[in-house]
């Protein structure tokens, strides 16, 4: 250890130990924090304590002090989005809690301490175009010189949001010394996402979730990078879109009055996630999962709240929409209307995924209509689709479809629909080799809600649990397995999910964090590093447990990645096995 | 629906439109709430709703209100553990919030409104003593009139406990009417616990927990009528406690000088448990277990940190006591005496789990050791651990172990000796059969912890999730399987376990509740009501989905038992599926 940092730790101690006095005899602490011997002196991690990790990084070896009152100069930091983030990553910068459990010693060991204090960042950007869609450039470099102002520069201002949260997490507390600092400075990064779509999937139909609340998950996802918060609003379970056509969707649907979205509270979120970069994408549920559909307009709905339900539906309640009815159509296309106008992201989801045919071929309604037309049950679920579909383009938006539209129902998709693949990895391959663009949520390996007993919510056979996916799972899946360089290359990014039947604000912190990190980190550093070489778990796990802890001092409640102990002596823990 | 409260409703609904006026047209909600055909308009529900459910209950068929200005009356409610429950029970009977996802109709339907309102509740108890143990009688009975006041009676102060939580579980709150109100009257429960022994296990050790989450985990427990909270304090990864005798221990040991449990603050808990009628039983994990040991007092540690650490622990960090070391015994029987004094329960847990042989066989002082007393190290093994729990006994204690000590390490225990099971439920038979009392926690079925991955938090081995106990398993488990009569009267209760490899304060809600009330009322109501009749999973459900969102209401992150739908309409989820 650097002499000058050990003689300003040994007063530190003294300091901590009048903190902890009542508790402790101030004399028993020789050392300030559980330190272990055997574990090496100087930091052993290859990697810095960012995540993602950045494609490009150049670091050095002293410590800078970093000022509360910060500067942020230039014409970026003028921009609106921009000042916004800064007001808030300067609230995460100086978080006054200490990371009690991240390695003690790895925090100063290998730092020369430095003389200067970072007093200004600069910030550039190339476009003020604010526009967030899909092919949004969110490449930025920053540098962290140990003397004078860091530079961060971008694009848009959404690599300057990127660049941010890479600056944010440089940031370290000595609580011994009651500062936050910059070790390894000076820093040189470049950074960029290898794939443009990284999201998670909520699920606000089976559970609720307050306007808060999805500003709290949008936020958190903005900080390991992500940018699409796929909104599935419907389901079968309750119908909380306020429409202005037709209220009474929601008037009957909704689990109450105060269970609903409204156009503004839409329009709130979508303003929040873009100062967040992150793109909202709509789903529209149909024409399975469509129960709620019913209560408000009965008409439009198919088997509804058949009982027993077992037969009719995946899971309860049964109902899905009446293809055949004309009203069915009015409805859905002009909710489309409406929500083209709210979400102003130029993709849509218009689902497609799980309907079970038995629902329309026993209802009296469908089956009288297709006898009157002479179609067959698959020809009326095509037009009604493909005319779904169509609506949605017209609007000048690209359409996301689930796998089974293509897969299993063979519905003649257009060449620029992109099909979200979820049952298994295989869908990859088999969409990708079909010429349509992906997106990848496996939910053998990227489903987060699952693990917890079958979704089926049923008491009656005896559930075990089953398909949790280990964060080293989530990470450990390559979504290219098996594809050509041309298939790979469709691949437009990925969702994590996190569905609703065991999940809601009680416990989806546990559930996304830190797994959905690792899922992130996938989307953004990829495979590998610039140079060829594979970003491994192992390197992983040893930058995944100190960002775990600072989730919990940003106040995310994210599960424990293992046992304290580790997460204080990695080294200790994570070891390759002895060979057989 | 009877028509009087229809009309109530109706003026209701305007009342409640106006809070959400902002959000929906007003005149959208036709109906407050999601309401379904085909829902049976009587509360189709054959037990209250009380969790866990009570030994004899009659109910009738009136509302009856129930003053926000309740009065407490008789000798009972004079003594100081009632006088604070009362205090809390008021704040949890007048939750101002709605249960916004129970049933809508269920609490109205086959009521009949009543005039008088329930304004006092007198409490007798038959001793005044206030001793809390394994002994203590928790039996109570509860009378609500329809009018006039209640009655609750009970032997012991804690058994008036058990029937405050009782009485505030009667109470619901309609937010259409504003009021809170006790449906079916007039109530006659008697009520007494199966098991006496019924608790969780804390890990304290792997992740730290302050007094204040203990505490709240505690009232918890008192909610579902648990009675023990088993502190697991010590293990391997850190030494929290600060020992007056031996400081140096938490202060090498704990993770930092924050992170530690002093006298004062185990007094507090303990205090605070027994207001709440819960045991507080402390183990020392010893001799396996014991790394955190060594930091402090390096002599009493045998193969300390040893890396890598693979055949020296069953998971990392490596270290055991020395169990041939003088000093290691004067340190574990020093601490034994202070915890004698500060945990005043007769149950003293003495560990002795887990130990790997290899990590003595390894250590020169112990083979040395060995070698000059003529002595084989299982003899040793016996000595070290057959003392300690001597020296429990001695204080009066009952010594409880882990079962490795009687069915692996063959230790001979004297007969008094509680066996804790814990590595599979046919363990349980083995333990009884061999004439020996125990407590059940067949990981595989009551390990609340487990299902997230194995615990070695290793990454490299790609970890399944395994072992994720749902509710219904746990329910569903019989400790009495395959036991005699005699057999089974050894059972003393059952403990489920939060472990903490995987489990902080930041998951721990969700990952204890609503699965512990589907273990605690096995513990409290049994497997069969008083007529011999099967306590049901499927009926079970029916409750434990409004418990659920009691205890949300009450402040506790439990995750949900399935889609809000099916909590709303559990009748239309939760049905047995059609015979094959």
């Amino acid at each position: 250890m650097h002499a000058s940092l050990l003689s300003l730790l040994s007063v530190a101690t003294v300091a901590l130990t009048v903190v902890t006095a009542q508790q402790v005899p101030e004399a028993a602490f020789s050392s300030p924090r559980q330190v272990i011997q055997g574990i090496p002196a100087v930091n052993p991690v290859k990697q810095p304590w960012i995540w993602p990790l950045p494609q490009n990084w150049k670091r050095g070896s002293s410590t800078l002090k970093i000022s509360k009152s910060i500067r942020f100069e230039g014409q970026g930091a003028r921009q609106p989005i921009i000042s916004k983030a800064i007001k808030r990553y300067k609230g995460l910068m100086f978080k006054k809690e200490d990371f009690p459990m991240i390695p003690y010693n790895w925090t100063t060991t290998d730092d020369k301490p430095s003389r200067s204090t970072l007093e200004t960042v600069v910030i550039d950007i190339k476009t003020t175009n604010d526009r967030l869609d899909v092919d949004t450039d969110e490449s930025y470099t920053l540098t962290v010189p140990v003397n004078g102002k860091a530079a961060l520069q971008a694009e848009t201002v959404y690599g300057a949001l990127r660049g941010l949260e890479t600056l944010s997490q440089l940031v370290q507390y000595y609580p011994e010394r009651r500062t936050h600092f910059i070790p390894n400075a000076p820093w040189k990064i470049s950074d960029f996402p290898k794939y443009k779509h990284r999201g998670i999937l909520l699920d606000t139909s089976r559970h609720f979730y307050t306007v808060q609340e999805i500003e709290k998950i949008i936020e958190t996802l903005s900080w390991s990078k992500l940018n699409v918060f796929h909104w599935h609003m419907l389901d079968s379970t309750s119908f909380p879109y306020v429409s202005k056509k037709y209220p009474e969707l929601a008037a009957k649907g909704a689990y109450s009055p105060r269970h609903v979205y409204t156009a503004k509270d839409i329009k709130r979120i979508v303003q929040f996630a873009k100062e967040h970069g992150v793109r909202v994408i709509p789903e529209m549920e149909a024409p399975g999962h469509s129960t709620a559909w019913g209560y408000g307009i009965p008409e439009i709905a198919s088997c509804l709240n058949t009982q027993p339900y077992f037969g009719y539906t995946i899971q309860p309640p049964a109902g899905q929409l009446n293809i055949a009815h004309p009203k069915t159509k009015e409805v859905v296309h002009g909710l489309i209307d409406e929500w083209a106008e709210l979400f102003p992201d130029s993709f849509f989801h218009a689902a497609g995924d799980e309907v079970i045919m038995k629902c329309w071929e026993d209802d009296p309604y469908i089956t009288d209509y297709l006898q009157k037309k002479n179609q067959t049950l698959k020809q009326l679920f095509d037009e009604f689709t493909l005319g779904m579909e169509d609506h949605v383009r017209q609007k000048n938006k690209t359409v996301v479809v689930w796998q089974e539209m293509l897969l299993e129902y063979h519905v003649n998709l257009p060449k620029d629909t992109v099909v979200q693949v979820w049952i298994g990895s295989e869908g990859v391959k088999e969409v990708t080799k079909m010429g349509y663009k992906t997106i990848v949520s496996a939910q053998n390996f990227w489903y987060l809600d699952l693990g917890f007993g079958r979704p089926r919510s049923n008491p009656y056979p005896e559930v075990q649990g089953a398909g949790f996916n280990h964060w080293n799972r989530v990470y450990s899946y390559d979504m290219r397995a098996n594809l050509t360089k041309s298939e790979a290359d469709l691949i437009l990014g990925a969702e994590a999910t996190m569905w609703g039947e065991l999940a809601d604000p009680n416990n989806i912190e546990d559930r996304l964090w830190p797994r959905a990190a690792a899922f992130a980190e996938r989307l953004w550093s990829g495979y590998e590093n610039p140079k060829g070489e594979a970003l491994t778990s192992a390197d992983a796990i040893l930058r995944l447990l100190p960002w775990r802890e600072r989730l919990v001092l940003r106040g995310v409640r994210a599960g424990p990645l293992g046992q304290g102990f580790c997460t204080r002596n990695p080294l200790d823990c994570f070891q390759p096995p002895p060979k057989a």
